[in-house]
């Protein structure tokens, strides 16, 4: 068997998002973000075709929403972001580990 | 948004295992499974009709695959167990909290 880790091989560069797909099949993806204190670029919304599962396994992170809605989310939190649903990531901590399912 | 965290609410009973759905649709199962030093049951061999990503949040584990391989599995570790892998769980630390994805 393949055992990988999820907090291995953290890129030494400090700045904006690393994404690292985990699975992939034609239903779902599941990928780990590192953000390195990595707000989305003002003005800019992620509008996804899929629903998303996602949850925050080191750090923490601010969503916001369309509608102005922000969630703090600690090391465990978990969500599911509606497909469509506006959202951008306001800030994150230095080094936050999301762990994202992307279904489609 | 409803925000919840994948280390809360684990139940007081500390014998066996517990599962929780967090996210369902026709296509994948996200849940959690908090194991209490459970071991399968001995001569038990989960055989599914789906793949399996799963990772060790918390804690502890030794999974045994039909063919004799085990693997030891520490925090943060990942694999995908192919649909019609024969494996066991052989046994886990007091408190091992797992994240499975199913994939149809």
């Amino acid at each position: 068997m393949d055992i990988e880790n999820l907090f291995a091989d953290i890129a030494a560069v400090k700045n904006g998002e690393e994404f690292l797909t985990l699975f992939e099949n034609a239903n779902a993806k599941i990928e780990r973000i590192v953000s390195h204190a990595h707000p989305s670029p003002p003005g800019l919304w992620y509008d996804q075709e899929e629903d998303e599962w996602i949850a925050v396994l080191r750090g923490t992170a601010t969503l916001e929403f369309a509608g102005g809605e922000r969630v703090e989310l600690q090391e465990g939190d978990y969500l599911t972001i509606p497909r469509h649903l506006k959202h951008r990531v306001a800030q994150t901590s230095a080094e936050t580990i999301w762990l994202a399912v992307h279904l489609r």
